[in-house]
């Protein structure tokens, strides 16, 4: 087996545990892994895999490789690793370079670590193993049949380097599909984020002024739950047209100097850098709270607001007080970065599978479609139905079907008023 | 002036009044209205409009005469014009052909005299003009530059006419623009729809179960305002993505075969024929309720529905009574036309507002832009953009800009954990 | 037949075919009302009931009747009648003393001509009844055995009549019962008040800013449908505790002061006076809009501003326009009257027959115990239980019966962890 | 200082710092507090306290002793102890007796411990405290001045102890103040319960099913939380008229034999026992999930669910898998005692402070009323409005005042139409 480096195999029950109970609720990777166990669709595949090392993570690792596939993971997020997953999946045979509360070093150390193994394959969430390939591994470049990328912010940095004519294998952004967007993003963030928050500070969310930074798909799923919870939601935006629905759905909208004084807790979700700066911080209240639900941990400017503080305390497991000079105390939780994952436990099972289906086929595609030009592809139409087919039949839910002169009237311009 | 025919003429004061107070909740197309006027961007042009004949199509109507157009105007649906306004429109000069409950005959007569005018734009709301002007009066295509198409039903139609070759020039689809099919389809159906079935029958929504055909976005601002006043909500759809959706957003997803018993409230709006049939309506509960919302009054099968019929009864304005053998009552709302102008006011001025600023730059921009290849086209990009920087503008909300900094990151990818 | 006063008698189909459309939804009166007359519950009983004339009321009115009561009905609100229901009921052979629009005079004179019947029974709505009868027509209180009051405002008024010891008879406050003000006041209230200023305006309540004074069940009502259509909530109150649950709840809470300068729509319904005044006009912002719903039309200081105004015009229907000297445009709507009578049909039938269940079963009681000391009194518990066990019934819900085991637990305190 | 059973002092770090966070949105806890220094009121008084060891509960406990009382607490539950809690109040000299997952003799002997300062107040939360000192411990009872209970289920069985006369001084029931069971009720246990279970089972609440038994305000503020998450409702009652408000606020009810089959999540919160039985554990779906917000364990019959099994496993922390003859699988979260404090941290802090509020001035009402007959109290209504006028002033909230036109107007009875 490749190297692996995680905390400690003695957690590795607790984590057998946990990966069983989330792969209850994959019900679609589940058929799919069925199906690469039977034609060991991934034989002969090396496959290098950065991701949040969680118990649906591992799921999906295991789908691979029980398909035939060759797998190394690590972590896409120092603060996500669930260690007693990691520590299973080594018990599993499956090389795991992931250890929570990685230093910067330890976290490229891993990386390089996973590609290792030479990979055919790479499956990212950012684009930092993708960006350690195409800067300091070259060489293992010319193997690389594909990759796949999770997440926004990834897809974001693919484009600029395909951009650039940087890119050298086809990546297929996985987070454009709509069965993984539009559920991952919306329906899963939206939970999860407001889960990290509230396990970090069990404060109460009916009557509180919630500021969100971003009205992509994942920030209106923050502001749906935040609602949902009992909070007034206020949006931040720089797209007319994205603020023009938020005040629609019925939150405020306004600039973000205005909505500094207000807000109680502040959740950044923009995929953008320093959205909170120091003169936000000037005009915050005494107490506010804010976290980050972005991929990477630059979303609020926490070294501005360092320099600011006259002092900086853990009073909480994942709180920061900063004390400014005021006297005024400002919070961060888990240290700006995504807070679903640094203090809970990610996105539920059941809406992973349905972006890690999304995920297994987009490998299987890279694999019999062998030759494709580098640069950034969608996920193919007929993978991302077929994800929704399947994940309707998991929950037996019947739909209706068009009778014949349905689709033929559909199909017609004669039939008017 | 060209030919006239409404109900009367003096019906026009009250016409005047609502289109005046519509008016005021029209912010952008007064905006950009001002600017017509200056600029006389239509003088010497000949416009044939087909479209709900409203106190907002008149301040559409209007402003394009105003901006140096001739203009005719006709009913895109028999039951939603407001004679009112209709009179109120003769009386501006402008020629108006459009008579509430006109019968079919009558309503393809308003067509052709609207057509009379030689046309160099049209603006359809059904395509019922259009494919008017390309059957039966061809010889009159020589002169027309490009036309506009408000819905749906009406772009579906446009594209199997250019799909078959046949269409002659180019369509803007005008629908198809964010700030009009994210607004008007989602807050201004879901609302008006609602409104529509409360002033027929004036029930009380709380507690009902009401079954919406088709997840659109127009059945998905049916879905949440449905829900807004406390009814529980089942869909029905035959896309699977569509499926999943409504079941995160909620709500109960089935057959309509299972839904048919459990509704106390059926509404259609999926731009589909025939989605409620006689097979159903044998499983209704006795004293269900329908209504269409989607733009022709096929979507529920009346004639299906009275051949079943024992008796059928006017029981009170726009609620017909439908005894079946066994004694069971169903109800259809409006004769099964768009609910929300057969029995309410249409959509509320202020999200047409961005619909018609959407239709009326679309003009400017097929009159400057001559000799596009005939084809549908999209709303050009920046008119889009235009209309929700404007609307909120109206609305005096600001909101952020990306610092240098900010651009920056966007476009880059060597920055990552 | 006593003296009628109605607007015309040709009217009177359009009236049957409304009442009978309401009857379909009240299923609890209608069981009720097939008991009366099998049981000639009122034989020989007169009764003076002074209600909204509304298409519910008819069917109250003539279950009442049928059960053998002789029955006067005036109007509770001179801009509330339905003339085609009055003339309806006239024709049922029911004295009707209503006419939409009546003066001050009139309104009084129909009391009046109610009263002549020389009741035993009084079912009142506001109190305005009673109030005549204890003030200019005591000669007839010798007669009386007891009434009903429907409203809050009734109540409160009565209360104060008791409490300087000149109330003359026992009146049971039908809007305390749970069936009645917990459905009526909320769903009933919430939605149809919504529903008068939609049908007055036509406004799109996505995206507005909702001023509700008063967080009783009827303002909670109102506010949950606000929200439910997409406004965005803003509450002004009295009393702390109902602050705190409108917080909790969502919503924003200030001092009418700061919230006049920020609502587009006005809502009162606190049962008093003067809530919206001209230092508060003076705040609003130009085209801003006031309806109330609360029983009387002083809740809005109307005459206050007139003297603000510099022009008043009607410039829709129901809709007046107050000009202001410096060019702001402030808007009333339905004159202060309750909006869901003034510009729609009242509550939904479903909801109003819980609360005149809770009516007829009220003034059953009266009859039955006859002698009860003068003074207000609550629904016996029994008639409300009654009240919402027929309500499921007729809704076809089943609910789960204790087991004799759980009856016991709940009875005993020697069963702890 | 007197006897104390803990788990490791050396947890009282954490502790400390949790309590101090949990402080921060106590301010009304705070202001009655700083008051109590000031004034020393509870000096030379013994209380014993018998509640959840939460961080909450500390910061109350400190503002006793604070005040001047000597306090002696122990756990009101097994599960629910904060063992870190627990160590940081014995630090803080308070001595304390409460175990997490303690056996039942271990938490009796732990409330006989607490019993042992021989209390002249007690604070209960279920009545184990108070029900040992009527039963074993009844020679204590004669310096007992009064005390008081926090939950319904205390209150129960406190009224069913004094409808038999067997009640020997007078208590205070919190949990009937309006401060009290509207806040923590409604908007602590909704919240809560949802977030014990998250934590438990990282679920997705986006299209489950989740049935609720008790539309008390414990059950509809989960039903609220649910929805807002994104669930569908089903909620069963044996009141009728609970059951109709529940229908009219959007959700399904049915009786549980129906609801069986159909849950995902089943969540009892009745204050009833063997609310889930055997009968139903049979229709139950594959997979579904149930957990318990009540105060005892007993609402979901669990020793009738070990009796169908063939087997129980726990597969993680908190979730135990009972496997059926049929091969069916069912989970029962933290062996069905009240979730929310089993799995999760408790009632947020700032519903708390309410409740606890509403504690201290009780507690301080019973020293300044000695000599009160023995019987179950409510909580003074000036109490009750001095905890939400702080509330708000901590919350910087400001309200309207009856101006004095407005008093006397509702004063009156002649005003009317």
């Amino acid at each position: 087996m490749h190297q692996h480096d995680i905390k400690s195999l003695s957690l590795a029950e607790s984590g057998r545990e946990r990966i069983d109970w989330a792969g209850r609720d994959m019900p679609v990777l589940k058929l799919i892994g069925e199906r690469f166990i039977r034609q060991q669709t991934f034989k002969g595949i090396r496959i290098a895999a950065c991701l949040h090392v969680t118990t649906e993570t591992a799921n999906l690792a295991l789908a691979l490789k029980a398909g035939g596939a060759e797998v190394s993971l690590c972590a896409s997020n120092p603060l996500s690793t669930q260690d007693d997953v990691a520590a299973a999946l080594v018990e599993y045979g499956l090389p795991t370079n992931a250890i929570n509360g990685a230093d910067d070093a330890t976290y490229y150390r891993h990386i390089n670590n996973s590609l290792d193994i030479k990979p055919h394959l790479t499956v990212d969430d950012g684009a930092d193993l993708v960006t350690t390939l195409h800067t300091s591994r070259t060489g293992l470049l010319g193997e690389v049949i594909g990759g796949t990328e999770e997440t926004t912010t990834g897809v974001i940095r693919l484009r600029s380097l395909a951009a650039e004519g940087k890119l050298c294998y086809p990546v297929i952004a996985v987070n454009d599909a709509l069965t993984k967007h539009l559920f991952d993003n919306r329906y899963g963030t939206g939970q999860s984020t407001i889960d990290g928050i509230t396990r970090a500070t069990n404060l109460l969310w009916a009557g509180k002024t919630v500021v969100i930074a971003g009205y992509g798909w994942c920030g209106r799923g923050i502001a749906l739950r935040a609602r949902g919870l009992g909070s007034q939601v206020i949006i931040l935006e720089t797209e007319p047209l994205r603020a023009l629905e938020a005040i629609m759905d019925g939150h405020r909208v306004m600039p973000v100097e205005e909505a500094a004084g207000l807000g109680d807790i502040f959740i950044t979700v923009t995929g953008n850098k320093h959205v909170l700066r120091p003169e936000h911080f000037k005009k915050m209240k005494d107490g506010a709270i804010m976290a980050n639900s972005g991929h990477f941990n630059v979303e609020i400017d926490i070294p501005g607001l360092e320099k600011m503080a006259a002092g900086v305390k853990r009073i909480r497991r994942l709180i920061d007080e900063y004390s400014l000079e005021d006297g005024k105390k400002l919070y961060i939780l888990g240290e700006g970065r995504l807070i679903n994952l640094a203090a809970a436990e990610g996105h539920p099972a059941s809406v992973m599978d349905m972006s890690f289906a999304n995920q297994a086929l987009s490998l299987e595609h890279l694999v019999k479609c062998r030759g494709l030009t580098p640069g950034v592809y969608p996920v193919p139409e007929n993978i991302d139905k077929e994800v929704a087919r399947l994940k309707l039949k998991a929950l037996k839910v019947g739909i209706d079907t068009l009778t014949p002169q349905q689709s033929k009237y559909l199909q017609s311009w004669q039939e008017g008023t």
